[in-house]
């Protein structure tokens, strides 16, 4: 079966304060041209803390509760998931030299970014 | 650098008649279990027709049009992009033994299916 291959283009800093910090690597700035404050992204990441188990895991509890009955992952947002890769949005607070700050992402303190896109809804 | 290893989960059958076919490999089906009609899906697909040249493409014109300055990759939802991964929504159709059928979805035939989540707005 065809593996396709990704590459982290940064990683996110994310203290909990609300602002994560998107750290773009060199050879990947250039395309953070015409990003500005106000913009509204759609940011995907690798959930890196997701072992080898939990990618073969298709069932889990919602929200992790035993009490509710196993569902498959495909039909939530669980971060156990065959490709563990998050889709968050946000919107830019500030432009820096080696990348973004960004509120009102959902991604974890050392996530590998993958991809910032312009928000579908513009 | 750390590369990261995605493998398709199914593919995407798209004859443009705004419903696409989620195609499930029979490894995954399980995953599928919850999902019913009128359930709002994103979908992670690979944009399967891009080559090495666009992936390194940083900088494009926005819509393909000559006319409009070039901006960065991340400004926009190009499928040009270091790692072309298409995020789209859609509304589940039909719930068929192999997988869904789902309308609404901007992804080409024969995309490599990547991961089905719960849409963020549910």
């Amino acid at each position: 079966m065809l593996s396709v291959d990704v590459k982290p283009i940064g990683v996110i800093r994310n203290r909990g304060d609300g602002i994560a910090m998107l750290s773009v690597f060199a050879a990947y700035r250039q395309g953070l041209e015409g990003l500005e404050v106000g913009a509204r992204v759609q940011v995907l990441y690798w959930m890196h803390e997701l072992t080898h188990g939990d990618r073969r895991s298709l069932r889990v509890h919602p929200g992790g509760d035993p009490d509710r009955e196993m569902k498959g992952v495909f039909s939530l947002r669980s971060c156990v998931r065959p490709n563990p890769i998050g889709v968050t949005q946000g919107q830019v607070v500030m432009v820096n030299d080696d990348g973004l700050s960004v509120s009102g992402l959902d991604a974890k303190d050392g996530s590998p970014l993958i991809d910032i896109k312009a928000s579908c809804s513009e």
